[in-house]
């Protein structure tokens, strides 16, 4: 990708609006900051801001007044406390790693960044549960888990760099979402610092809660704009001690994604089900550098399909029902991966696609997810906007969920066709998807870039009820503002 | 249970409030519901009333002034409409099995009974997906999704009389939630008529969904305070083709708490895991007339254990492994039930322990839930509050969610000592809950008899938030008053 030239003024007109009314911060409210959290950990030069100024997010980049980095609940409400009374603008930022710019502070005013919250504070063996603070690597926890034999399943691409607390923050997901679900399904209860400087737990300790309204839930996936989030209490389960994968060519995309529901109405329920079409491996193959298996020329699309669990002849036999419904799908000679380097290698080719296509093109991330049936009917839409509007998509995801990535390449396209014509392609290809069943973003989040369609996805009474609800968490709207609603 | 003798005053002056300020149900108003539902659907006869006016709590009768039997979200947002403008109380009804109160009517108003809601509206085999009304009874849906080979697995114990929309709006579990999850886990999408009479779909038909405010989750468990849900989407998974059932002794209820988690951290996640000490299931025998076991003199608390799968080699293999974990918590010989005949016969038995507690005595029903690690230390707890507070209880429950039933007793106790005293106790046993990381809920609600114990789990705070919250969706407080919050 190329360098991040956009610079934007963060005192924008639009982001600054009369009824928000924020206010740029003070000489006093910054040594208030200070106070806060200590000289060392509150930055104003151009360098910390710049690198809390983007995220993976096309090529945007917004400025911001100040960053903190605070190392607890009462550092952050202090700082919060600062900022409601002084109306300047909060974001949070985990390790940066969004796809639908959360973490950019687009109206500028205070970063806080949560790289400091990164303790495991109770892994509670007995219980199958840990509680963590929101700034710990996802991949760093799962592997400190598996040495336990214990078992956090959601494992976006970013698992290696992202942040739990990010991963709340957008409902994350990743390839094992299919089986398992996604974070929503694995958060038990959350410790979080309200705007006003209050802090409040959401839930219980506890499989099972009927106990009045669900805030855990309202608070995962709000992407940072109802409160912030200290400490995290996830549900665990036993490590599945047994996987295969096997690698499957298909001459058309469209069997392949076909196929995908059938594996599932022939009763196997894999822990990975993704999808890949050609550009999507070619592209990921010259990334990586190398392949463990051949791409041959007819295969249009390709199925990385795993099964997990705790007796390895019961996955043997879910992979001979698998090959045997993959059958009737045109499908080409299966690979199966026998052993953990090839199954390594495997996985990192589908986890590297997006990084492949973003080393050659500023690209538009789309998160588009439907019920799984209708992938095919997603796919051919796809395809044929993109003739229409000329772009260029590689397409590729999380096919058992649904989940379809379609990734719009910039390429030679000008700035005009960028920014106004590509939109309204998105806009086609949403209103599709809405009509089958399906959302707007199934694990990226609304952020920024996503706001602008979020009418075709909710009425406006719905739409009321989501703003009357930031209201109530946040009445002056401080927290990440411009995000997710209007 | 003796009759119900308490009629209490729907009009009395707590209900009616000055904030609320609810009005009667005029002739004129009365006219214009009879127009929305016809003529044949509006009851206002004492019979009807008073079958609308309980529950499966307690003793407790509410009296509503009329009751409605709407067929569609159009009528049901006519009637609504007229009760918004009117400040008419609106309590909806399902099947009134409800353990806390919830449906019971107690501002008088209007009940909207849901039963012809009855139809499956759309399954969808390819999808892994049903769309259904809330008046559909759960073990019907669970009858018909099974002949096509899928599954629906929440199972709460009234799941051969409760509607499915009770079972979502008090989030109910099940024994089988340990494996597959609560209600909510498995609600992709609601349709709901707001209180103004605006109809909303709170989600997407999609397993991933990462697209604004999770409203969803926010109605799962409302208890039919914040909208009235007229089609419900669920997912559905393939049903599981083996399953085996283990009936474990114990000479201490304690050893047999103690042995839950053990199994888990063995690396078995059963499919059912529940706890009845030793009267409990003496009861259950002597209510349902028949065991499939003889029950030892010697034993105090029986396991009663399920594995499921599609592989029966791997159910007995964990099952060899769960014998072994038994073996070091002083268990007596396991029963292996190994036809179907007396696998039924023993969740019977497991079923019907709270009818066998309610045929015999009025009684209180605690729905405690802890991390299941800390089960052992609750069920002491309970049996020495009960000592001091002189009250017999039958506990039992699912104890691989931690959730434990504690039936209190009305037995001989006096109206003061029932009414004053017991729950001084039941206070006694929740602030224990709580400071073990559990709560006062885990699948029967709050509705009216659990609300005044809410200040014991949530801080003022976290109250505010919910009756803001509230506030956003039911801004004249017609539904459902007197639940869940003050």
């Amino acid at each position: 990708m190329g360098q991040r030239s956009e610079f934007r003024n963060p005192q924008s007109e639009i982001k600054r609006g009369k009824s928000n009314a924020f206010r740029p911060i003070s000489a006093a409210a910054l040594a208030e900051m200070r106070a806060a959290v200590s000289e060392q950990y509150l930055y104003t030069d151009e360098t910390t801001r710049r690198d809390c100024g983007h995220d993976e997010t096309e090529d945007l980049l917004f400025l911001p007044e100040a960053v903190a980095e605070p190392c607890s609940a009462a550092e952050i409400s202090d700082l919060v406390k600062i900022c409601y009374r002084e109306r300047i603008p909060v974001t949070v930022r985990g390790a940066g790693t969004g796809l639908a710019g959360g973490a950019l502070p687009v109206a500028g005013g205070l970063v806080i960044s949560m790289k400091r919250f990164d303790r495991i504070l109770d892994l509670d063996e007995k219980n199958f549960q840990v509680t963590v603070e929101p700034g710990v690597i996802t991949e760093h926890l799962q592997n400190i888990l598996k040495e336990k034999g214990l078992f956090y399943p959601p494992d976006p691409s970013s698992r290696g760099w992202s942040f739990i607390g990010g991963n709340v923050s957008t409902n994350a997901g990743g390839p094992k979402a299919l089986k398992y679900g996604v974070v929503k399904d694995h958060v038990l209860n959350l410790e979080v610092v309200l705007p006003n400087g209050d802090v409040i737990w959401t839930g219980a300790n506890t499989l099972k809660n009927s106990t009045g309204y669900n805030l855990t839930q309202l608070l995962v996936g709000s992407e940072g704009t109802l409160g912030i989030i200290t400490k995290i209490v996830l549900k665990l389960q036993p490590h599945p001690t047994q996987t295969l994968l096997m690698l499957a060519p298909f001459r058309s995309a469209e069997s392949a994604c076909a196929a995908v529901a059938a594996i599932f109405q022939a009763g196997v329920t894999p822990s990975g089900l993704e999808f890949m079409e050609r550009n999507a491996i070619d592209w990921a193959v010259r990334y990586v550098g190398e392949t463990p298996v051949p791409i041959r020329e007819e295969d249009a699309a390709h199925l990385l399909i795993e099964v997990d669990g705790f007796h390895l002849d019961g996955l043997f036999a879910d992979c001979e029902t698998i090959t045997r419904v993959l059958d009737n799908y045109d499908c080409g000679e299966i690979f199966l991966a026998d052993n953990d380097a090839t199954k390594t290698a495997l996985w990192k080719l589908r986890r590297n696609v997006a990084h492949a296509v973003k080393h050659n093109s500023v690209y538009k991330e789309e998160d588009t997810v439907v019920p799984r049936a209708e992938l095919p009917l997603l796919l051919k839409k796809v395809k044929e906007v993109g003739a229409r509007y000329d772009f260029e998509s590689v397409c590729y995801g999380h096919a058992g969920d649904g989940n379809l990535h379609v990734n719009i390449l910039k390429g030679q396209l000008d700035d005009h066709t960028w920014n106004v014509e590509v939109p309204k392609g998105i806009r086609e290809i949403f209103t599709f998807v809405k009509s089958k069943g399906g959302t707007i973003s199934g694990e990226h989040g609304i952020g920024l870039v996503q706001r602008p369609y979020l009418d075709i996805v909710f009425s406006k009474t719905e739409l009321r009820l989501m703003r009357q609800i930031k209201r109530v968490f946040d009445p002056r709207g401080i927290l990440n503002p411009g995000k997710v609603l209007a």
